[in-house]
């Protein structure tokens, strides 16, 4: 910490929202630890993210305002995947000293926006100087006690759904690194790279009505995410190919690939056991929920296409590959 | 996430304590989100740090189980410094490929450690690949309602208290830098700068006896964090030279520089009222509490030695300098 630092911190708590709020953070940014007070009867929801450039992010081709409502989405999107709802952030940030103006103002814009829109105040941080932008987003979020839903919930038998369509944030990222689209921000796939809606209000309706018996969000893609829900449960799935959720912007072929592999959907994936399926129907209809396959005793992923049956390999997302 | 990253996580999760703890953490490492459920009539104590490789340790000198240590005392402190009691911490982890081995088992052994001893579960976290080793730690504590001891109610008059040594964490880093002592695990220099104990017992005696009207703990050094202190409260502080608990280990000048330029002490500074003085005496003997000097109504803080007082200029460490 330093002088520099200090004015660096006064200037995230100004943007941000200042020292003491009136949400449930009874003191904020600026001091050695924030306060907050739950509500009674509520499990705290954890979770933290990175979000790192030339990870999870490129300094050249994202906008600073989508790296700060990407960055807070992202992490909130864990809460959704339990059925919370989030109430607070902790950010350590790290910056380059040229980044302190003009992309620091920018960046902080952007995650002052997904703090509002998502009602998950800023509680504190920790910020240094590095040469690269280091991002570690932790939120905390409330859920009634007994109804977070785990990934280890899945029965045999049981229907597998998602929310919206998948593959088109990868499709996005493309276009991204191809230097397309920057300035068409009404590009649905585009949109759905840099601005993710974390599916908050599905994710509440579901634990509250308890209707899913495991879920997760989908941030790697299906083929690395369904096979995690399915060993936290011990089961196995097969998917209908025909019935993917499929990007319209591109050909058949390539939206299948898209959808199975591509990342950063944030969607949900969840599972039901049948008698609640007709419970499904009515809600959530402009936001799509669509049954892609069933739980399966056999383990391993299979995925039928045109009457065939064959093994899913996981091909989605992995800073380890 | 991957195949290599789901490995990662079982390994941590193997070495830290696994999935379903007895703790108060319902649901740990291993699902998208960890549950935990606060004790009623408590404030949720918020904070994180950075522990950056190149910043705030150097890979080639400092131990793997000592950056596991200090990683989470470190952000302990801050809980320490607030009067509050720690409960589970989530870690951002950032690894190369090639310290997955043993480097990381030894740092996590070191974190264990420290988790056990400082009554802190895992709760969960993030990992990457990256080339250098990157770790932001959140700490969740709690403390009773209304008992949180903040930065910012030091009043004129108030009597400002250290515990502890100050300066030897310090000299342990020249020690290391110069790559002295490696092997002299008893050294207390070393030994503070590697293993830094957070005074929770202290933070928490004063929250609940009431006795500080301000407190903080020292990470940067006395002469940048007691202008952090004065600032919140709105007011300055006259430190006596001659009273500094300084180290024994060097010359009196350079233990005085050491005491109030040097960072990383982690021991708690606080104010108290002049009436509430005498109640300290018996408490905390072994550690050590000691006056430095008082709150004044004159905004900046001066040092008295050997009867002149001169303005302290704040020299503490900065990574933005």
């Amino acid at each position: 910490m330093s002088q520099q630092e200090n004015e660096l911190i006064q200037r995230i708590s100004g943007l941000l929202g200042g020292r003491r709020r009136k949400g449930s953070v009874a003191l904020g940014i600026g001091d050695d630890a924030a306060l907050w007070v739950p509500k009674p009867e509520r499990e705290v929801v954890l979770t933290c993210d990175w979000f790192l450039e030339g990870t999870h992010f490129l300094r050249g081709k994202h906008p600073p305002h989508a790296v700060g409502w990407k960055c807070l989405a992202r992490a909130v999107s864990d809460i959704a995947a339990m059925g919370g709802v989030p109430r607070c952030f902790l950010m350590s940030l790290a910056l380059p000293a040229d980044l302190t103006g003009t992309w620091l103002d920018r960046f902080l814009r952007g995650l002052r926006r997904a703090a509002k829109e998502l009602h998950c105040d800023p509680a504190g941080g920790d910020t240094t100087r590095r040469k690269e932008v280091l991002i570690s987003i932790t939120v905390i979020g409330e859920v009634s006690r007994g109804e977070a839903i785990h990934r280890s919930g899945a029965t045999v038998g049981d229907a597998i759904y998602v929310s919206g369509t998948l593959g088109e944030a990868e499709l996005g990222l493309r276009m991204l690194r191809r230097g397309l689209g920057m300035a068409k921000a009404t590009n649905a796939a585009l949109r759905k790279h840099l601005y993710p809606r974390p599916r908050l209000d599905l994710g509440q309706w579901l634990a509250e009505k308890r209707l899913a018996s495991a879920m997760m969000d989908l941030s790697d893609g299906l083929s690395t995410d369904l096979p995690r829900l399915c060993a936290a449960s011990g089961v196995g799935a097969r998917i209908e190919g025909d019935s993917l959720p499929l990007s319209s912007l591109v050909s058949r072929a390539e939206a299948t690939k898209l959808a199975l592999h591509g990342g950063d959907d944030y969607e949900l994936l969840f599972t039901v056991k049948r008698r609640n399926e007709r419970r499904l129907t009515r809600k959530f209809r402009a936001l799509g929920l669509t049954r892609i396959g069933e739980i399966t005793r056999e383990r391993g992923i299979s995925i039928t296409d045109n009457g065939k049956s064959i093994a899913l390999r996981s091909a989605g997302w992995d800073p380890f590959r």
